[in-house]
């Protein structure tokens, strides 16, 4: 590099609070957001003004958390490949006291594996405490091959990562075998509200999930995902939080379903592989860390249970922005006349 | 929002410079990343230094630009759908007038359409200039949708954005249509650089590709994407330069591509959907236009050529940082030594 | 081979008659299921049952037809690909007049194309009357790919077919940029049909739709396909009328829409890329012939409307299947009770 | 229906024999090809010719087998739906009992659940025996959602399938967690027999695959799948035996690898979920029961080995017809030429 390190910032407000209820995280919550896309603010600011107009607010469900990295070797052929996974996954227990012999933290919990020809991709998921744990599963994938390959399976070194994993890209696998945090947010809206602060009603909402989120997206191709807009919260909220951020790639894949009941719209948003920490690269810098001591993920709590707070707090956020968006959707003409305003606004005018 | 702006300070370094070549930019220059991740900083860094031990550096071809929305219309059923859309394209020409009066820089370059039922999606892409286009063609899709439906062709409006657009989704539309900057970096790098400076030779580089990013990466259930890490370089440029940087979803799908030949390594990145800008939305922050102004973004040029060059310069970094990853998973055990090795340096140790 | 030919003989009946309106096909018709599924048959039945009991029965509209092959070149690099894309469309009108030459019915009508690094993927569209044209876009593939290598671009021979076709894969690309026959079938059904009939309710269909076909269809990981069994339907009505049914893996990629409305049940199945023929390999076997001549699709008509009707009845088809088992399964225990009678039946008791 | 049954004549012939190694299937085997398209016999054929001349011919590893069924539930909320999976998970030994109560061949052996928004997917998967299972595992599903709707859980009915299964739909779910029979077929072949038998050399069969079948399969959009044509091989075996054959869906979603070695050409077919069965629907007709016992899928052995050994016989055949046509597609014009040359055989010319 030949340059000085310096600083790209960020503008950033803390909006809210969110009401948020469950296991995970509870209470009235500023959450903040770093963008340069001002209309965010006022957007997830008027969905938490929906969450705290019901009594649980926004009620968030953790169904799992884990980290994983694929190892990749190659073999001779396919029964070579498939005899070393017979043999791999008989000495797991050693493969488990290696990793846990040199990290403090990660756990080797399972093993998942697939045979492409010649080829033995084998993804390892890790518990992992309160770390998005990139560094930690890629450390301790390092000492799974140097061991596996030394057991004389016939296998050979492939890579370190095989894209079996899947870090950063948008796939199919994170959803199904897991990685990260799986989050539902949820909220059932009476029908008042609905009017009132999000200026629609419950069957708009719903018919509009239906044919933009789920219709419109299978059309154009989306791969296990569902959503208007995602990606933009998450990133706001990454970056605000120091995180690494490239995971909204993954992370913004997720769906919205809403259903029309009689008590109001039902509201929610699933999003299968959140990759959050409160430990690790870039927490320890001062803004960050004052952030993270804000959202109260600087507690002393079980493993784990910091990042699943920041996890239900990022949930809760998608779930703001994404009501008020497409409450917006919802009626011609309100998107840009909303941002118009704003951009007045913005301008002091 | 309930507080005064505050910044989110994300650290940067500029890294190069980059030997480039191409009619979308030339020469060595010197590219911005901030990020959190202090390791992408040496590696894109490596990347650029093979770059600039070839006469060309690397050579940026970009094939085309537009920025699209779609709109979602509702008919009774498919038949008055389908009747609505050769209705719609013979008027056509009224519809770009109307975006061109009332934009200065967008213009109505096409439309793509898909009945689903009774439910009629409309894509339609525009020429947007330097910006990255996301107000313009939400402006103009509304344009567009008063128009239409004031045509009495029996369609009702259904949404601004049907999510067949797609922006900021991980989809298989943008590649195939065209959305953004489709560009592609490619270098053809001698065997005594690639042994030198990446440590490695050309038949692992290309096998490496191959297993890991082609069939690793189709096992995972990606979709129009092959490719390491992109996010990661995508997200560093697009902070530093005040991009929307949520645009990294679908930016990131793209397609690395290698031979190993008798002349060296031929390695290729293709990024097909780049969105990227150089007016609008947070471009006037002062870093982000001192940004552009050192990355020779703020020329007087043809309308979109400020774009196209920083597009290039993109991809470049892209390729930068491609390459010196998959130099490095290439070696067992060398990806892990070499962030240990950082981590130390970093620590001041 | 080390056999004389014999015959599998696949158990067929016709079923219906299915009454369609459009202008493709209009009337009341019965078609032929060939298939080792005889739970088919009085599924598909119901469904023509229910089409009979509404006025214009099963509305058919058909959206675009043709057919495509790939080409693939290799380049020495982008920028050479790149430059080739030029001058190949600016030679369009001879590979046109090549084409044109060299067949009584292919006629070229588009190109699309992708470069990745130094890969050219060209997908050339033809019409190709009323046959499915499998043959016609490979020879007339074959004439592209010697004109263009004849010309000097820099170019070498990839492959006739470089998988961007795409034929018997289930990938994005048809559906987007077309192949064969697109289709939508749909149906308005008065409640009181659907209580009757079909033994469920609007309302309770919608809802399936969206959770089971949309919902189900996304987190399994489906690529723009969302419905229940297109496949079943196809497999049947194209053994029995000798198309290549192998087609039935890009051709049961289609959605299934459903609205509860005041009148009834809104029911759509959007099947965008059906490959069908009338004409070709194994229309001239007796009972091939036979059924197309039943189907009214041997008659003097335009190039490509005897395709066009049958692709119409496939569509109309698939609607009764598809309609029938979601309405089944809207009801605990329906489905397993109805294989059971029918089992009983099937054995004589 | 309104007709008595016919036949539908599919014309056969019996190729090879395929020589074949492995612990599912051992020898030399003739295999059976129900198809209208001609061309397939001589190019399976070809690559049955390839197999004699290496002495274990083509190697059969069968990785995994199990069929699935996913039943809907719908709960009031996310909460209620996750606090479902772990009642259920808790108590699936009465859920197995219940199945093996009821089915002589069925047992359930494991669950896979995911929740989006207040809906609950949950997958089934059972051992089947030489059954497809189809009919077995929905009949499973049935008895298992009766009993997991009586424990109060507060779930209710939703589907007795929620697409999540996923049976004749092309989606990732099944490669990822399995479905059916998972088959690797590979081969090394001597480069003398590559170039006299195939007319083609190593190095541009393992370039060709790469080009074509990973990236061009890329570029298309494909879903865990990057083949030439494996359809067509799955549906002529599939008629012939009596199997299901619109499972040719998600049967030919696989990936051919191949490398060029320096002692030959090795090339593999990896097909993850191939649903096939020697019992069941379709097998008890005299043509398929003949085929099946020619075969050797008739004998005396332990449930599931005899559609194993089918399994393993349609994973040769598919790798016989991948190796002949990618041959075929290395040479400039040798498809068509081909082609003709049949026709012209088959007119009796």
């Amino acid at each position: 590099m030949t340059d000085a390190e310096t600083v790209t910032a960020i503008p950033t407000r803390w909006v809210g609070p969110v009401r948020v209820s469950g296991d995970a995280v509870h209470g009235e919550i500023e959450i903040p957001l770093a963008t340069y896309e001002s209309p965010l603010w006022p957007s997830v600011g008027r969905g938490a003004r929906v969450s705290r107009s019901v009594p649980d607010g926004i009620r968030i469900t953790v169904a799992g958390e884990s980290m994983t990295r694929s190892t990749l070797f190659v073999a001779a052929d396919a029964a070579h490949a498939h005899a070393a996974v017979s043999a791999i996954r008989s000495r797991l227990p050693e493969l488990q006291a290696a990793v846990s012999a040199q990290s403090r933290y990660a756990r080797l919990e399972g093993m998942h594996e697939e045979v492409v020809g010649n080829l033995l991709f084998t993804r390892f998921s890790f518990a992992v405490g309160d770390a998005s744990g990139h560094n930690m599963v890629t450390q301790a994938a390092d000492t799974i091959m140097e061991l596996v390959l030394s057991w004389g399976l016939g296998l050979e070194y492939g890579s370190i990562s095989g894209n079996f994993c899947s870090d950063k890209k948008a796939t199919a696998v994170n959803g199904i075998l897991g990685r990260g945090r799986s989050v539902v947010a949820d909220i059932l809206i009476p029908h008042e509200v609905v009017r009132k602060t999000l200026r629609t009603d419950a069957a708009s909402m719903a018919d509009l999930v239906v044919r933009k989120n789920l219709v419109g997206s299978t059309i154009a191709g989306a791969i296990r995902s569902a959503n208007a807009h995602y990606a933009n919260m998450l990133l706001a909220f990454y970056l605000a939080t120091g995180q690494d951020a490239a995971n909204i790639v993954e992370g913004s894949q997720g769906i919205t379903y809403a259903e029309a009941r009689e008590e109001g719209l039902y509201f929610s948003c699933s999003i299968p592989h959140l990759i959050v920490g409160t430990v690790g690269n870039g927490k320890h810098l001062a803004h960050v860390d004052e952030a993270l001591d804000r959202l109260g993920c600087r507690e002393e709590r079980d493993p784990g249970a910091n990042a699943r707070r920041l996890a239900g707090l990022i949930a809760a956020a998608v779930l703001c922005g994404e009501l008020s968006l497409l409450a917006a959707q919802t009626n011609p003409g309100e998107l840009m006349t909303a941002h118009r305003a704003l951009e007045r606004k913005e301008r002091g005018a």
